[in-house]
């Protein structure tokens, strides 16, 4: 399969076989992850590569407790890391300055290159991959299990596996919907109204409403997926991890 | 060249020929984009594509005047974006809670995925590409050049065409440097010495101590590249954009 069917064919698989993953392919998938572009080569990410079944366990409830952490073979968590490079400063007699929004950013654009580096790598010896948004919201936890020092923040997780079904492509919105011509061509409600349209009449999507017994799909996520009040908690709790490993604070 | 192939040959490329990027190409690598994983299929993204050669003449000084900013045929800006699910969520009687540090977070994620997607569909084609990292300094000067309104922020910007040459790879520690198995394994001085020591040994390395005129390599970044008074001074205007955006507006 050439590069563009297996990017257009990606979906996330959340069943996985407990069949292992090589290491032969494994260290194919995080070579690939380490040739992705980051911010002047300082390389500030780290990729903790967790297989073992006591520490998957332990790391379910930081992603709540969803089943693929504990069943996949291999969870990925990519991490912002600002500590080895520290280290490597401290040790030449130079003074680093990272400890701030501006290196937490770079940090993580460098994390998440090399994650999906991995994802397309991984999907290239037919594994399949999860990405876990969960890890934002429960950093402190995954802090605390796998040991990250101070300099060290986690941004994603991936778990990887071979799938042990292969889900229907999800949708997304009409390419035209996020692309913008030269500038940003802001949104008529009559645009959004299309845009939308596909995605709100799916069966799927119906479905979703009915049972949720919202009005329509927004209210599902404003109301019961990305709730107001959970954000602001997890935030704040998000911004105390931050400040705790020694980014945002300098001043 | 098969997908592992592509990774492992990226290379940053910071010269361009003027051919243009034909139509179909330029849509593909889009659609590329459009497919990458992100926070629960919201797809709170927005790339800016501009081709026009006087808005990329106006984006160049906030991408400190790199010359490939005027020579690429094409400089795609990624963003954050929750203006267009807010403006969804408004119009379906949904109320919007996404002013804060976690619905930055999952956005500035799902803009990094969409943006490694398009790099690497772009070198499928043979095209080279280069992340400009200056795009979080000056924030906001493209918020205003790219007419970007509140609640989208950029995050990251990619120069794109056909290479007028092809650099040489660059180097990276050695996967071992950035890779841990099952929890963190954290440095010792002397594991940190051997991780760096091919990087400090070779011969770019040693002229560019010289013209620097520093006794390392790390003091460069400490002293020159990425000085600590400029990551302060950036990551307040950082911050102040992301507030002026929209985010981080919770309490």
């Amino acid at each position: 399969m050439n590069i563009l069917s297996t990017i257009l064919n990606h979906r996330s698989v959340r069943s996985y076989k407990n069949t292992p993953i090589a290491k032969e392919i494994l260290d194919d998938i995080l070579i690939a992850a380490s040739r992705g572009s980051n911010t002047g080569n300082m390389q500030v990410y780290s990729i903790v590569v967790t297989q073992d079944q006591i520490l998957k366990n332990q790391l379910a409830p930081a992603h709540f407790n969803q089943k693929m952490v504990m069943e996949a073979p291999v969870v990925m968590t990519f991490c912002a890391d600002f500590n080895r490079f520290n280290l490597w400063c401290e040790l030449r007699d130079a003074m680093p300055g990272y400890n701030n929004m501006q290196a937490f950013t770079w940090a993580a654009i460098d994390a998440i290159i090399a994650a999906q580096n991995a994802v397309i790598a991984a999907e290239s010896y037919n594994l399949g991959i999860c990405y876990l948004g969960t890890t934002t919201y429960n950093a402190a936890q995954i802090i605390d299990i796998l040991k990250l020092p101070i300099g060290v923040v986690p941004i994603t997780t991936i778990v990887m596996g071979y799938p042990s079904d292969l889900p229907l492509l999800t949708d997304r919105l009409p390419v035209e919907a996020i692309v913008h011509k030269e500038i940003y061509q802001n949104y008529s409600p009559e645009s959004i109204n299309d845009f939308y349209a596909e995605k709100e009449s799916m069966p799927s999507t119906l479905k979703l409403i009915e049972e949720n017994n919202t009005q329509n799909l927004a209210q599902i996520f404003t109301e019961k997926r990305y709730k107001k009040e959970d954000n602001i908690y997890f935030s704040e709790k998000w911004i105390q991890v931050l400040k705790k490993q020694g980014f945002l604070n300098h001043d």
